[in-house]
């Protein structure tokens, strides 16, 4: 079942750094996984914006699970590698990350994830990341 | 004094996010600068090794701040984007990552991260980054 | 006037490097620009596909175009850095280059470039990038 | 033999659109490519520099033949996807690249390239690519 499959991977997805971080799952579908992050003050650096790492966990993170919606039960996902520009400081209290497999290869999956800033009720692209993945048998 | 300026910088690296992550410094020198991190359960993934955004993380602060060594105290380091290599699972109990300055511009520079996990007592290279950077007047 | 400088930005694409590999302006407009490629044996790699280096070239060259749109006739436009992904063999006769641009920052400007290739009538997404540009007074 | 096998790979290296821009090879061994271009009008761009172009080309076909070196006869090398960043402009009449493997994984393999500007006897580093590639049988 899909959908069973969905719920499965939303809360698998809640484990180990990412669980820590605080990361949730707003929605999943096939190639596409949409989390949320209620930013804190451990989220931040030195200048009070939300940390360029955080974002990056959270881009690749989410990126990850967009394809493990188009593989089976057998298969897990590995980052071989990733790029993300960061375009403005993240400055609101919530972070979305919306993440959407742009090429669905057999072996290699390729993701893009957009995080945006919600701040004054209006949404912000902040950062974009391009995310190679391999699918690879347990 | 470059003395007092390194001293400073690897005071300021441990704050906000990289100081909850957990990161040390071990040594910092003209567009060079070395951190440490004692691998904890929260640092981990699903299946044992070090996340990904963990080392992401580790390699932009490091990256940002052998930058800091090389520009005067009225700027500031803003990244403007990287990209990270993973070559293996990172399964030991502390990751080293090593900075250096590649390209030292006046206004982009550009650092390279390399990350290493220490497992029974041999280093392993498991992640590379390029990072690039750009110095703006306070 | 915009179109005056359209028409500018189409002729000034044609020069030395591109304009040997034979690039063509299909359309420009404000933050968009969009070439075409009509492949020759000289574009080709030892298997028969399109080269890769022939599909960065595109991407790069394109991808800076459109970010020319955005800026005054007093500035131009230099590429930092870019990444590209390949998806699949570049196997037509024709390629098409559609480069936006994402983050129309005052300095740092980014765009993306999406590759088609144009086979038995359909057009196939192979290859995608990223590019971080800047731009600079004459 | 090792030294037939480079030999095959420095005359292989050259055909299509690497042979067309002008590459020679200067040297091959385990993990190691470097090549060469006598810079000529078409390789420019509008200002008179080495068009970004014909380095990511250089960078990324050196960094594949590095690869070629460590696999089998059976097996070809595919680009997944590069990232280059540019330091200086090209103003040399001679470029030189310098791939290097850094990650030999069995599937997933990692190379470097430098790119090298000779101008008035003196070498700049003009540009640096971390290139992501797939070993498969034919």
């Amino acid at each position: 079942m899909e959908n069973e499959r969905f719920s499965f991977l939303a809360s698998d997805y809640r484990q180990g750094f990412p669980a820590h971080c605080g990361f949730e799952v707003d929605r999943v579908d096939s190639g596409v996984f949409e989390t949320r992050l209620a930013v804190k003050e451990m989220h931040r650096q030195q200048d009070g914006f939300v940390h360029a790492g955080v974002m990056a966990t959270m881009a690749d993170h989410t990126a990850g699970y967009a394809a493990f919606t188009l593989v089976s039960e057998n298969e897990r996902i590995l980052t071989i590698e990733f790029k993300i520009n960061y375009f403005k400081p993240a400055v609101g209290n919530t972070l979305f990350c919306r993440s959407r497999v742009v090429h669905p290869g057999k072996k290699i999956i390729v993701s893009e994830s957009e995080v945006f800033s919600l701040h004054q009720e209006s949404e912000k692209l902040v950062a974009k990341a391009m995310v190679t993945l391999m699918a690879v048998m347990l």
